[in-house]
Parts: C-alpha cells; sequence; structure tokens
C-alpha cells in the first residue's frame, strides 16, 4: 500500500511519516502545496529542471540565493533533471513506483505533452494519487487561459473586495501583498491529497479518489462567504469596504503618531462604551449617530474619523497598552519587524531562528498546522538545485556512481 | 477503529465517507472546517446552542433566514443542545463514541470550563481526535488575548501588506473584504484533521498527532512568502505595492470606461510589447523608462497612468476581448455578479443553482478540492437549529421519543 520501507525503518514521530511525494511544481502553489506535506513529514522529492525552479530568483538574494526559498524548499530533497530527454523522464517513471502521490502545477495538457500524462504514470502506478492545480481546472471551456495568480485571484472575486468602497476614492483595487490565491490552492490540495490518502489507507484503493483537480480561482471563490449566495437570490453585489466591515462599527485600522496603524474593533455596545471613555469622550456614547450598532455603521465614516484624530495624537505602543488595559480588541497592524519580535510567536516556535548552510541564520515561520504532542521540525531549509540527485537515483534506482557520473555528463541530471 | 456500521452500509463513493466529526463551532473558522470536511463526505454533527450560532444572523435574511447559512452550514446536521445542562453536556459525551474528531473554536480554557475540556472527552473515547482554532493558539503568554478575525489578521501581517505603497496615499491599510484569516485557519485545521486520521488508520492509533492546535495569526503569518526571512537576514521590512507587484511591471487593475476594473498582468518583455501594439503606442516599446522589467519597474507608476488612460477609454468587455485575442493575460476584476454568470465556473459545477426548502434557488461555490471521478453533491443546504436533534438522539442514544419530548420540554434540546 505505498509504505515503503525505508519509512518503516525511519520511526519518528512526523504525522505524514510514511508518504513520499514527487513533486513536478514550480513558482508558488505546488511547491507551497509539498512543503506543507513535507513540514508533517512526508518525503518530498521535487523534481527540477536543470537550471531550478524560477521561484529561486525571486525577491531578494544573498550571493545569488534566494531568502525564499530557504523556507518555499525546506524538508524536501531536489532532483534535477532534463525532462526533455527520455534518460530524465525514465528517471521519473523508476521513481513512482515508490511514491503515493504526485503535485503538479504545467499549464492543463502540458504533462501530457512531456510525456508525463497521467496514463503514462498510472502505466508504471497504477494507484497513483495526482494532484494537478492550475489556474482554471483541468476541464471547462476556460481551462487553457493563461492564468498567473494575480488573475486567478480577480476571477475568484477576492481582487473586487479588497479596495476602498467605491465612490469615496478613485484607487484601483488593492492585490493582497502576497500571492494569496497560489498559496491557498495548495493548501486546499495538501487537504485533498491527504484526504485521498486517508481513504486508500481505509478502503485498500483510493478508488474514485486518485485525481484531485484544484483551481486557482475556485479555492479563491470557496472563501468569498455570503457574496454568491447574496447575489443569486437578492442580486446584492458585494462590495469592498476599505479598513472597515459592512455590518459592524468601529472597526478599522487608525493612523498613529509615530506612522504606524493600530487596529481597533470596539464594534458592540459594552466595547464602544469602554472606547469612548479611554478617549475620555464619552458625549460619543450618546451622540445618536453612534447608539447602536446600526447607527455606528451608517456613520462608520464620521465615527472614524473622530477615533483617528484621537490615535494620531498617540504612538502605536502607547495606544496599544491603554486598548489592552481597557480589554479592548487591537492590535498594531504588524510589520515584519513586529511578528520578528512577538513574544507569543516565538514562544510557539511559529517564529525560529534556522541554520542554513548557505545563508546563516535565517527566519523561518514555524510548522502549522501545529500538533502540539509532535512537535515539527525544520529538518533541513531549502536545498540546492539537485541536492539529493545522486542520493536519489542511488536509493530508489541503484545506480552506481559510474552511471550519476554518466548521466551528470550528459545533461540529463545536475 | 471508529468507523461506525452506519457508514459502512452507506457505501457511497464520498472521499470522507466513513468519517464522523463532532463540531462544537460558532462563527466562521470552525464551521468553515467542518463545512469542508462535510462536503467531501463525511458525517458532521454541528452542536448548536438553542439559540443558534450567532453567524446564522450574519449578512442578508430573507425572512429571519441567513443567506450565508445556506452554505456555511450545508452537508451538517444539527443538534441544538443547552450545554450549561448537565443533560446537555451528557448528549455530547454520548456521542463521542461515535465520532472520529471533535472540532471546537471556543477561547482557550472555556471548553474546559463547560466541562468539556480534552480530559473529559478522551476519558469516554480515549483516541478522539480534537482540532482547536484560536486566534493565537492553545499556548504561550498571549493566548488569552482577545482575537477577532481582524485581529488576527493584523497580527499574522496580512493586513500590513494590503495597502497603497507607503507616502503615495494616506488611506489606512484595507481589509480582504472577507474573514480571510479564519478561513484559511479553518482549511488548516481540515487539513490537520484529515492528516491525523490518516495516521491513525495507517498505524491503529493517532498516537501523538491527537491534538491540533490551529492559530488564525499563525496560519496567515505561514503564507506570508519571503517576508520573515528578508526581515531577519536583510532588515528589509515589506511594504505593500498597492495594486501592482514590487517585482514586476506593468501588473494591475485598471479602469475602464464604464466604471469596471480590468486586470493586465503584461509583465514580460513579450507580453509588453503585445501590449503597447495593442494600445497603438509601440513607442513607448522604445521609451527608456520602460525597457526592461527592472526599468519598467522603476516607472511603474507612470506606466500605470499610460495604460490606465488608455483602458479608461473602452468598456471592460471590449478591452477583455482586445486582450486576449493578443494573448495577454488579463481578466475583468470580477464581481458576485461576473462570478455567477462565468461559463467556466458552470461548467464545472463550481458556481451551483442549489434547492434550499427555506429559501428557494440559493446560489452556491461548488466543492473545493474537486474530485473529477468522484463528483461532490451539495446533499442539503444549511439547516435550521436543531433539524436533526431528534434524528441524532434516536440514532445514536437510541433514545424513545418520549424522551426526546422529555428533554425538549426541560430546554434541554431544541
Amino acid at each position: 500500500m505505498g509504505f515503503t520501507e525505508k519509512n518503516d525503518i525511519g520511526a519518528t514521530q512526523q504525522v505524514l511519516d510514511g508518504i513520499r511525494v514527487l513533486e513536478l511544481g514550480h513558482f508558488v502553489a505546488a511547491p507551497f502545496c509539498t512543503r506543507l506535506l513535507a513540514d508533517l513529514g512526508a518525503d518530498v522529492i521535487k523534481i527540477e529542471p536543470l537550471q531550478g525552479d524560477p521561484v529561486r530568483q525571486w525577491g531578494a538574494q544573498i550571493e545569488g540565493r534566494s531568502l525564499w526559498w530557504s523556507v518555499h524548499g525546506r524538508n524536501k530533497r531536489s532532483i534535477a533533471l532534463d525532462l526533455k530527454t527520455e534518460a530524465g523522464r525514465d528517471v521519473v517513471l523508476k521513481l513512482l513506483p515508490f511514491c503515493d502521490v504526485v503535485v503538479e502545477n504545467f499549464r492543463p495538457g502540458q504533462l501530457e505533452r512531456m510525456g508525463l500524462g497521467p496514463d503514462v504514470l498510472r502505466a508504471v502506478k497504477p494507484d497513483i494519487i495526482i494532484a494537478h492545480i492550475s489556474g482554471y481546472g483541468q476541464s471547462g471551456p476556460g481551462r487553457d487561459r493563461a492564468a498567473f495568480g494575480v488573475i486567478g485571484e480577480a476571477v475568484g472575486g477576492i481582487r473586487h473586495l479588497t479596495n476602498h468602497p467605491p465612490g469615496q476614492y478613485d484607487l484601483p483595487p488593492v492585490r493582497v501583498g502576497v500571492s494569496i490565491g497560489d498559496s491557498i490552492a495548495g493548501l486546499y490540495a495538501a487537504f485533498g491529497i491527504v484526504s485521498a490518502l486517508w481513504r486508500k489507507e481505509r478502503t485498500g484503493t483510493p478508488g474514485s479518489a486518485k485525481t484531485i483537480d484544484v483551481a486557482l480561482t475556485e479555492s479563491v471563490l470557496s472563501m468569498m462567504e455570503a457574496m454568491l449566495p447574496e447575489y443569486g437570490a437578492l442580486g446584492i453585489v458585494k462590495q469592498p469596504t476599505g479598513g472597515g466591515i459592512a455590518t459592524a462599527a468601529p472597526s478599522n485600522a487608525y493612523p498613529t503618531a509615530d506612522g504606524e496603524w493600530i487596529l481597533i474593533a470596539a464594534n458592540s455596545d459594552p466595547l464602544f462604551a469602554k472606547l469612548v471613555q479611554v478617549m475620555n469622550q464619552d458625549i460619543l456614547q450618546t451622540d445618536p449617530r453612534f447608539q447602536g450598532n446600526a447607527a455606528r455603521v451608517a456613520n462608520a465614516a464620521t465615527l472614524d474619523e473622530i477615533i483617528g484624530n484621537w490615535t494620531k495624537t498617540k504612538d502605536a505602543k502607547q495606544l496599544a497598552g491603554i486598548l489592552a488595559d481597557a480589554d479592548i480588541p487591537s492590535s498594531k497592524v504588524y510589520t515584519a519587524a513586529d511578528v520578528a519580535e512577538d513574544p507569543q510567536y516565538r514562544a510557539r516556535q511559529m517564529v525560529r531562528d534556522v541554520d542554513d548552510p548557505a545563508l546563516g541564520k535565517v527566519l523561518h515561520p514555524g510548522v502549522v498546522p501545529c500538533f502540539p504532542e509532535s512537535p515539527a521540525e525544520v529538518r533541513w531549509t531549502g536545498p540546492d538545485i539537485g541536492a539529493h540527485s545522486a542520493e536519489i537515483l542511488k536509493e530508489f534506482l541503484d545506480l552506481p556512481e559510474s552511471r550519476i557520473a554518466d548521466l551528470k555528463a550528459q545533461g540529463v541530471v545536475r
């Protein structure tokens, strides 16, 4: 049932120990999916092109090495292969019997064109679970459309909703500052993969759960709450609400004297009463414009201005103290620096210093989800291109060193 | 091993058929988690207070019934219990032996105060898997802080990054228009739960994977890409970039003549060449400010203005046609109306009309992840409070109707 000797011997306490995943991925979505699986202990073998995953070139570098990669590639093994060669594809097919899952995020149809379509893979390993991640999915009239992450987000509905209210400003909707659509799709794929593995373990076969087809657009859409049912039944086209919430006030980010933003969520009558008290503006509590949530929502812009004029007179740190003492839900809007110094993250090892052999100490986010009785480790950081090529060829294909050297000389393996 | 007769008989092809989940959740995160599990076929029993989950009051209603709930509660069974009564808690404990998983999102410690802490639950069912979802996690100095979803997002780093660039505008960072932190945390919990179930199935016991501790803050942080490693190694505090991307241009949302936004991602040399051609402004291609990606990024604001002046002269539909013909990645920024009409979503049943007995036809998003060989169904829509109370009490506790009537009369069950 796909449980290989290698992992039986390992006998660690990692949750997904015993699962081996072959990644034919690049950029964000599929590699994020396999990071999640690897973080929980799966043995992830990443097939890279000889020049490496293009994501290695993204973001800040130190001597040509990507800081992002330290996290994005962690806990995985890298084998670099030229899949345009027969010998390169042959290596993939020979690795398959040792794997439980393949994850890929090429454009739909590309895997087939490379000679590695599902039929070819299943001829070698009939019960392999295959997870596809793409912009629009593997079927339908739109499957071939070009789909960058930002487009998946726009089609999923998140971009329209991430903006200041219409009419209030004439600014374009804002991109969530990371490729959130890719990451959500990767997380959905990981959920689907483990679900399929559960079914296979329970019934002896993945059966009709052997293919997982995740689209960026659909992954984003699935999180849009009441947007679709309210449109369908009532014709309501959900609109963005800036920093606030459509149905509760006050809840927003407010400017501070030291140029930061503080988030205050005093959107209940008791919390609002506490807020006007610490603001020393008790008069607001009897002001009819702010009596009850409905009135506060109707006059949210005015209320936000009044609160902002108060927060502007104090530093973020001072405000955080005042609001915490009054037990009003609030927080500085965290930057990278705030995250790095936060004692709660540190106490739970959700911000941790990790030794990267190429980069020195690197700050990593911890492993989510947390299994407190089975603490997860960053076993190693994002490896160099092909760092495990020789090891993998020896372990699974039992190739002698001379043959591995030949493949390297021929440019099939790096 | 937690596989009950009931589900053995069911014999449907749903991926998670055979898993039973007890939800002690409310609002967004835990119910979203169980929606995902129920969508894949798990039998989810939602314990509700007699007055129902407060989320039933959120958003637009028809005759007092929530449209959001039609989706949020779908495929689950509802039993309404007063957990402040001994008899109410007793029902929970008697259901436990039939369940594999408990999901809860009370404030940390609240479950213990209700007399339903993990020790109590495990005294009845030793190998129950318990998933906690909270703002800051179940441990650490900050675990008791009040944590609304917006605060989890602010502490996770996503709020700071979702804004126009500093200095360019004096506007607060924007809230992603849905409770994205809650939903991401719920999805992480679902991933963790199925991982633990896999381990239990493989080894006969969940072992050290029996507790899952998901924090909103940490779930968001895990998606922040290079934010943390770049800060740690280089002191870079990642900043928001409005509608654009820090490292590639042009990529933004541009205004159209009919008051919509169109997303254009022409951020490579060949795509940019195509764009200036359809804009009939070939001169831009030799303009030194826009030669190569680095120059375009440096002059992105100017370039965005030029492109925006062109898009403003045309309707969204016309622009979409021109850009698609030129094979330039682009899309109208979808609103609810665009999503509802999109043929790709319809072809894949990712937008579907569902009959809700209380509301009539309701537009639902489809089931993600998609298992194409095992099509998922919306088996039923969000049920009324306690719609399955009697059914559940009979099925698992074997209570006669008279006893059920007593419990209802006593206000223990609704």
